[in-house]
């Protein structure tokens, strides 16, 4: 009934194949990710073009950082207008303190972006020398999509839907405005008036100039991208730490239960071991971002769920709002998931030693196996919550009841075609 | 105090026992609900009746298939109707809500259970060898009930209060239909005014015909089926999973205690971990529609506890709501109570394996241990969560938040009996 | 640093000491609780106060089943005419909903305290033989109450409080009834028009005698103790559980680190085997009454909760509502807080096994650790839940969420003392 | 690939190293938070300035407990006229509710740490035995903040900010007392008046004088500087146990991976064992004041937020009311972000084990890894929950369902500045 199976599957024979890479670095892979993040002023460091690793350079006196701080200092300014602003005219609803928020979101992960830029060079370096071993035989890559078309693939198609959401928006502030201008006859010029009534709170202190309405038109393109780039980010380094796990458990799965030698267990657990303690280091450095993005989303899904039923004045607006909550999340979830199959991958190894037969068992499947099951392998945000499929079905639940507590009980915004009073 | 008992259980010796089996197989005891299905246009496969299972089909050029497709496109030309009516009249409401998903989850089952049919075949033939040691001596049936007369008992009693249902469910429209009758005096047609009452979104578009009328209500049936179906086809595989747990435990609790040889409890071992396995498989290939199910479940249980305490203006309405919402909450309890059982069946062994001596404990029963112990085996949400009794508990504190949260909050549909203008 | 206490302690040695018992069994501990609850027509046995357990009878032919079945017919009558009177005047409040809810927990306890009285033999004959071996020596019994002293005293504590509840829900009734006649006043026989308010859904259909009167009077004080009841019955069973628990943890404590042989701690881990299957074995029998006793208190604390802030009229009303709502949260309170004694004191060997030295460590202590923590030991609802430290946290955050959503939602019943119109 | 480092470190070779302490007690840490607390009454203990902590002392007829006993008496007689004052007004709304609720804490707090001044010799005696060890080499402080000046620090802060808060109190009520002068013009004497507005309670029951307005503002400093302090004490006790932990993980990070003998794990795992024991030793003694903090923390933050968004009638006023708010959430953060560190640092252990090769594992490295596994070591609530980092989430989560489901739901207090009728 229990013939043990005592075919030893001779490994590591082959020398040539230890000498070609059977994929991409991270380092290589997240490098597109990191130049379009630098469009938007992210993450200043020069040389992530460059292979190896320690061509990573992060220095105070590059254009990188000064984009960096030029913009931080920006949206500091008009933060600062928007609160003086609504202090004036002493209206703070809701619309104001989510703005607020918005704002004060975008400033701290631009802050958080330059922090980490300034440690991406050592950690890229441990890394890719953690990594190291999973890029030659024994490890393989498998069938599936390598690393890198992966990463462009998530991260583009994101991104795309995020460009998306801008011309959606501007189109239908272009029509609110349409609208607005006939209401109130007393308004001439179409883009003062367009820009008065998007950013009135700017207005107020800088008088009005076609290249003042561009440029901030600008800013505001920069400050949502930077918005959907906390969340676009954090997927492409999980994907590309869970494709290590699914690499490392595609190996034992390999095994096909056959008994190897003890040296073999003992190399995986310590690659295991490698494994696990990069995801800890990680969760150090990136998880005051996870915690931002997380308490981001949730805030924000809650908020527009909560507008979404208000009539709107015109249908691009309906359909910008429909298309804005779906995205956000959709976003949100996608992050979420990705993030919690690190998680999910690091306790396969449970399953997948049970194959192997007692008779070869020994001390180091016993570690193995205690160190997958003792300690949460996974990203947290600063160990508030370690990031699970069981914690999306929580923070799902936690929007619902919000919303149904919030039903018909706070007083809506008004109507702002028919303000005709600036 | 603890004379060891030193008794050996001699095991395996009466060969015959080994070649009868004494029960049927997963794939006998399904055959019968299969068939209900089909009569539905669920589940188009052929083959279900006979033995082996591998002459289980799926083909794309039959009559179940097309049968299949057919009543999709039924329903999504329904739903299609309903939303283009909803949308012209222009009122949104929970009830409009609530009849919009209930199509979709409906059109969404019907859909999962054709790509489930595709993969029977292949989940038949694995689940049929995984469970063939079940069948044979040393593992016992017991005297409790047949496995398939358990199945095809509470599959038909779920299946019989579905169709008291949906008389009642007919009565109460045909009762509504004649109040409507008296107020609005310029209707004429008994039952043309019956269809526009109830499908009023389905005469919008295509012109009445008795015969029109007919086949809306049979698909209506179909329909409402189908949604009961979900959860009876996640009951019954949950018993036939259920049932090799306790033949399992009841093997290891037959020892009474006394020591076994190693290679018992090496094939014991074993066994567990075909099990065991068999679970994840199957979870992978149903997790989405229990998932689906939860969800349905939850979400209606809410909308008509929701609705319970509105005035109804026949007795046999306001009969047939309270029967459709403890029929709805029985139904979903039974689904979670007996998927709950897996997992608890799984668990059973961390209590069985102490009773055997510490003198004959070997790597084996330890592995065994830990294996029921480190990871859970039962049927997930798609790893969202996992069926377990707290998870009931937890489901029902939700649906009582959610609905003491409502309580006078939402406007209520109107009285459709006094609503004449069409 | 580590010198390794050496000096073995020999026990067992004076086997004197090995026949005197050292306490109580819990058959005799629990007789008088009994003997409190057929005053009042629950567990219908005879012989609970002679020892052996083996006394112990259930038969269907004797005067205790006689009353139980009597008790329980006329609550069913009592209930009936309840509905019957709520349907007949169409009002359907909370209030009317809570009495229903009220009656029919009662009704049910009845019941199943009519099922426990059948196992009853068959239970004492179990915990008998289970706990056996703690009334001698090594186990001892401490300075602290013995088990008999204990019981009584909680449990007679819990029934003087249930009884001074009692006679001020008399007065309150009393001083209403004297505010009502002075209000109406058509209203002359004082009895009559107190039995009136208090039942009149019993006047209704049966006409007043003061016979009548006293017999609804003794029904109801049968029916408000049968509701303390179920509390105190669970109480009083987990102090003889948890003293168990107590026991084996003082024995370990009392080694005080030494090193025992081999043979003693085989005896121990047979000792906590044994312990840990009767908690098994009793939740099993006990846990539907559990599961009634938890979801009554829960539901009873938010009704009373909910009621708190009405204005009551007179001065003794109001002081019965917080007596009676203090009371019951204390009774539910000590329920859980001892039943969940037994799973803290389950878990006490966790901590004391790590202070014996690793040199006499062995599978036996092994085996013992991963006993006490791979599976919860304690007393649970149906398995639903288990009834834990952070399990009361929980209830307690849940009524809150309650009671803070239902904070002026629903209507209020009306002051009865202004309704002259029976 | 698995070249196992062989090196032994030997350690524990100099011999003078063993003599110097490398830090100060924790005895000697406490001492001037222990001081700070006596100006205010608290802790009445003698000698806590003196070493070794067995010159500490508890006596009934010391200056320190008559001044305790003292200001017990005080605030039970003001909680006493306030409770009369509300009855006889009649009104008992949230803000008075929350009134006496401040006082009940403030009086079970001064009362919990009379008890605590008892235990306090035999606590510290214990605290000073058990972290012996960590003042001599092998143990380090490393080249982190010494733990006197680290307490002291993070102690004076909290404190300097009550400070500050109370300073903004005075003046606010100094303000609105200037703005009712103005209003109600039947005032004179301003003080008078001022001692009206905010301690009518008090001076309804004791003719006026200006002394008495002092003795009263100073007791509300007190009574204030109580409240604040219960969690100042925590955080100053956590972070001295905290802080032993840290050099446990240090000591064996230390090691780098490298082989160390048996004894070396043994005496390490002695160690562990000695630190656990005190933490649960601690939270015996301390966590009934564990669970008042926390359930404190909770109430006030969830009454504060709620009444954060009132008009204001100073300018003042508004920002006291912010000030107090932010101040009370950090200071609610900071404890249970020190106290969940300690379960943080007790987990360490599990991460840093796994980097010691299989070649040298043993049972003690197996215990120690099943004793940090296996059961929580942190500070409870009296057990009911732990305090780790989910919770903080956990608490703060149900903060704000609190507040949406509070939002618009009870009355508010009135303007007090317009309340002309004493």
């Amino acid at each position: 009934m229990t013939s043990t199976k005592l075919t030893i599957v001779v490994q590591e024979t082959n020398p040539q194949l230890r000498t070609t890479p059977n994929g991409c670095t991270t380092h290589e892979a997240l490098a597109p990710i990191i130049f379009v993040g630098q469009l938007f002023s992210l993450l200043p460091i020069s040389g992530y073009f460059r292979t190896p690793a320690s061509m990573l350079k992060f220095t105070f006196k590059s254009i990188h950082f000064a984009y960096g701080c030029f913009t931080v200092f920006i949206m500091c300014a008009i933060i600062s207008m928007f609160v003086a602003y609504r202090i004036q005219r002493g209206t703070i609803g809701l619309g104001a303190t989510a703005t607020c928020i918005y704002y004060a979101v975008i400033i701290t992960a631009m802050v958080e972006f330059i922090i980490l830029a300034r440690n991406w060079p050592s950690i890229m370096q441990r890394w890719t020398d953690d990594e190291h071993i999973f890029l030659f035989y024994p490890y393989e890559t498998g069938q599936c999509l390598r690393l890198e078309s992966l990463v462009k693939r998530v991260a583009f198609t994101m991104i795309f839907f995020a460009f998306v959401e801008d011309t959606i928006n501007f189109i239908s502030a272009y029509q609110l405005n349409v609208v607005h201008m006939k209401y109130c006859t007393h308004a001439t010029d179409f883009w003062r008036n367009f820009f008065r009534r998007e950013h009135a709170y700017i207005l107020r202190f800088i008088p009005y100039h076609p290249v003042l309405g561009a440029s901030i038109e600008i800013m505001m393109r920069v400050a949502k991208f930077t918005w959907h780039y906390i969340d676009v980010f954090i997927i492409c380094v999980s994907l590309a730490l869970q494709r290590r796990f699914q690499q490392y458990n595609d190996r034992i799965r390999s095994f096909n239960g056959n008994q190897q030698p003890e040296e073999v267990w003992r190399a995986l657990r310590l690659d295991f071991l490698q494994l696990s303690e990069l995801v800890t280091y990680l969760d150090t450095k990136l998880s005051r971002i996870i915690l931002l993005s997380c308490a981001n989303d949730m805030f924000f899904i809650s908020v527009q769920l909560y507008n979404i039923f208000d009539p709107k004045q015109t249908t691009v607006t309906t359909f910008y709002y429909w298309y804005s909550l779906l995205f956000l999340i959709c976003r949100c979830f996608v992050m979420l998931y990705v993030t919690s199959s690190i998680y999910e991958a690091s306790l396969k190894p449970l399953e997948l030693l049970r194959d192997f037969a007692t008779s070869s068992w020994n001390l180091d499947l016993q570690r193995l196996l205690d160190h997958a099951s003792l300690k949460s392998i996974a990203f947290s945000g600063k160990r508030f919550f370690f990031i699970t499929r069981p914690l999306i079905l929580a923070m799902a639940g936690t929007i619902i009841t919000y919303e149904l507590v919030l039903l018909d009980q706070v007083a809506k915004d008004q109507d702002t075609t028919r303000d005709c009073d600036f």
